[in-house]
């Protein structure tokens, strides 16, 4: 199949086009990207120039299914016109995440460019939606941190073990603020510096809280808090909530997230408190539940990629089961450790 | 005056003769260390050369004040000797921290070598307790955790402003670990990574009780937990708890900050999110309280280098309170940025 | 076919079982390492759990070919017997690299315990010694420095363009050092810092001039040093060498260069100066020669994974041609960037 | 006496105000920059909040001494009025460095604003001009790889021990790119990661050359390399030339060298590998000379804080000599280690 990336020239963009090169059943045929018009890929992007591709100002030849990378708004703009050609998409920007598009405005500063998509889009969190991404044609793929907060808190809500008054700290690694240049991701302002932004309210808290409300009958109430690390790649997202019985240990909340996840390929419960380092370059987020004993409180700890299971991973993860190729296909990388 | 460091070669002996070395009152005369007795101090540490003192098994010579930076238990062993010769100490270790001998047995698995001193020493965070340090001989200086931590609750345990759940999840550099060596703080384990640890309960929990409780009538309930981050200074504590009044403004809380920490020169509560690169080799703690207005809760963010305000800075600052010495003698150099 | 790896614990040992997870012809079915006797490789290296496999004292079942990463003497005793055993060996220390036993003894500081195997193996270089490397039981891995230097000067060195007076200035990432702890890898001491060591002569000098000298008639005179860089992974070599035609340009050179490399799948003459993350988790060398016209002196700048192309990638390179297997099975992956 | 300081806003602007700020004999009372005028320095820079300062778009008030942290050609344009209104100046770019007129238009691509200048300026190194400085009004302090270098070069060359065929390879942390944005300096691009830059030839060069050539009766060919590290401070330069007299050892270089720079408070020649982390935030140069026996050629290591000696330390070392104070004037802070 032939499949093509809009805005390859961010992280995410570059990632897919990373993972696609080792997919059998996957031929990259066309990378925009606006600045870098004309381009080789490999002059941009030295590492993909086994890819061989000239990057263009807009998509080129038939195509199967197409990612975007664009920013938020730009994204919708340009997906619809290949959604409305037969083509279908997954989106990595915010554009189709929330439901409400109320919601969207309210968080994104802008109108929605057409919200009429919003209900039939999946939101593409395998692990809760498959079977509905097997059947869609428009792909929400989900942000980085929601991806990580939600699989940690998903089982612990889904049956009803906390008081869904949650608080979630995450850090994240600098590549998720993207390649466009800011003070903030300015190499000497970020080394050896951690800081807390956002702390006003992030554009991905309302992708967990319609995420996590979906999973029950009460709205959840969710602090949520993000946090820059100086390391290139990986969120660890720290989970806090009250369990509803207090008596409850570690070893019986792991077994009971261990079944949860029983059939997912790339979600791991793990015996030891898991470290972003363990998923670098892979597919994987792996989940700790850990209860304190102390005050009767889940923990949750919950490490993954934020460029693969928080982006271009999960994206082709998606296609896979859009198409019917197995799961795991083009992602069985283990993670580049140490 | 003249004054000692028991085990200068750990991060935190070394930093006390860095700070040390520019503060007009005092001679370092005697610094001790087993492994490296014999060794010129320059050549252990070539940044502190210009000291030109050798490092000798035992303390030598007539001392004023001496610092402690063993590990516990080998701590309290040395420093009740020095003590009992009419010496004044400061206790870098976590020795004479807590008032309740059980406890210290509970967390640190070994009985108090003497817990005669318990109800003598001053738990040294200045800010709390400033009155009783100047009138001290026994000075327990607290942890770098618990110092990032009671700065940022202290004004709202003892305003009575939230509710006593309280959940501080911290990020800190890997000096906090110390020089001994461990798989753990391995270069190329720690680079490129987060991970929580100490999932079970850290060492440092029962100070943050103690010393909140005793701002208040009730003891508060904490979560802990731990982080470690790729970089080598710097504590970041993210402190959460529910107001009692969730209509109350992040300005009004700063407002209070504020007013509460007036008269100390080494805690500033910022307008904007601290960093832990604007605190790195001094001797500040930045606060920044905000609240999360869509759940009422209070979050208060706090700053400081580990190794200054965090152990040898405030050693320096309880000294010179001892000896009726301004304050911040030699601890008013600016962070290094970036 | 099967495989076994002996110390799968180091860097080198768990880097081998990470590729190799992905080769389609090759079942790993044995890794030893003393010290982890008895736990599973998942346990130790949660990266790898995907592998499910359990660490043993020796060599378990029938194999086909074994690698080796034991350091040195160690691994010469190893392998031996099972080379003597009919199975075939790839040795990543540096126990057969060296063609004189008593440079071994001289670098080394022991002697060779059993230099009748000297002249059989090949040393590994596979761009350098592909023919042989096909029809030998026996391959010494060349050194991760070694690599990326010989690489970087081959062609000016076998073309007569340069005065053999060469120096090669090395910057390497921690990973290198390997994973046994010393203060020289503890992440407070190495962030934040670059130093050179070695400085009165690195093991790896004599492999590069056996390897250069190789090549032409003169035996070549070389400074050789490295430096350490705060990174996990990754070389850059800057090697300087006069040429004897300095009217030569920078295109001439690369043009040379890329002639001589032109049938190496793995070997890439870059015409922007190359980044070590470019090569992050692959088996490429990037090489880019530049002509400092001011004085007529090649600069050739190489960039390459120590643990990749500088060990497991290259071994499991020579394995796929020991064995008739297309030479890059399993080493396609693209880097890790950024 | 009252100092101002032009472009407060960049790395070394607020490095000079980092240290005056502790300098007892120096008001700062004047800061510019021209984005950010009109805003209170410590809202740019939290740590220099007790400075209380307001950033103007001018220079204001009476002033003894100006330091301008502009680029080049706008800080000479800047510095010379205010030089012709009677005040000294120390430029810390490149305006008034070379000799030659027609060198600058060269390497930095412009005419200067004012050759006339050219000669009365004095080159800042102060260990080879100190009695110039003195007695001059204008500095031009230099660039930071220069220091490093020709300091490690000055007693070599001056006492004749090498051929004047030179190779500095030179390798830097990112804040010496400055605090404007580049995609150079964008933190997922530089960390984990190793680059030669400026391969065609690097603006430092003439400096080098121009200096190490006032050492002696012959013009040295100097081949000049540098590459950036991911780290924020320090540059470490590794220079490489051979022997006149190859049999000398290293400790009879180790000895010249301490000869030479004996009465230097700033120059420490050492026993062992130094390490840029050992000058973070100070102000001194280390120098370790080792002989290669195997080449006999000389390799001399030299490490400094790109900030502070080479920037803005230098610049304030520099001003105490032309205002009669003690040289190490608010400079003896020890490196902030580790």
């Amino acid at each position: 199949m032939k499949v093509g990336i809009i805005n390859v020239t961010g992280y995410a963009g570059c990632e897919l086009a990373r993972i696609l090169y080792q997919h059998p059943e996957v031929e990259l045929t066309s990378v925009t990207g606006r600045s870098a018009a004309g381009q080789k890929l490999g002059d941009v992007f030295p590492h993909l120039s086994p890819l061989d591709l000239t990057i263009t100002p807009e998509l080129e030849g038939d195509l199967d299914l197409v990612f975007s990378a664009l920013p938020h708004k730009a994204s919708a703009e340009a997906v619809i016109p290949v959604l409305e050609g037969g083509v279908k998409v997954v989106d990595i920007s915010a554009d189709f995440r929330l439901k409400d598009a109320a919601e969207y405005t309210q968080w994104y500063g802008v109108d929605h460019p057409d919200p009429s998509y919003l209900e039939e889009a999946v939101y593409g969190l395998t692990e809760l939606h498959r079977e509905e991404i097997r059947a869609s044609r428009l792909i929400a793929n989900p942000g980085c941190y929601p991806t990580s907060a939600i699989l940690a808190l998903a089982p612990a809500v889904k049956l009803g073990l906390i008081e869904l008054d949650i608080i979630i700290d995450c850090k994240s690694g600098v590549s998720g603020a993207g390649r466009a240049l800011s003070l903030g991701t300015h190499y000497s302002e970020v080394n050896e510096n951690v800081m807390a932004y956002s702390v006003e309210g992030h554009r991905h808290l309302p992708e967990v809280t319609q995420e996590l409300g979906g999973l029950t009958s009460q709205a959840p109430a969710v602090t949520f808090l993000t946090h820059l690390i100086p390391m290139t790649r990986g969120i660890l997202s720290t989970c806090y909530a009250r369990l509803k019985d207090g008596s409850k240990t570690s070893q019986q909340l792991r077994d009971l997230y261990r079944e949860f996840y029983a059939d997912q390929p790339f979600v791991t419960v793990t015996g030891q408190p898991p470290q972003t380092k363990q998923t670098l370059g892979n597919n994987y987020c792996l989940l700790h539940p850990v209860v304190d004993k102390r005050t009767g409180r889940l923990m949750v700890i919950s490490c993954l990629d934020n460029l693969v299971k928080g982006a271009a991973g999960q994206a082709i993860q998606n296609m896979n089961l859009m198409f019917g190729f197995p799961e795991d296909l083009s992602l069985k990388a283990l993670a580049v450790y140490p």
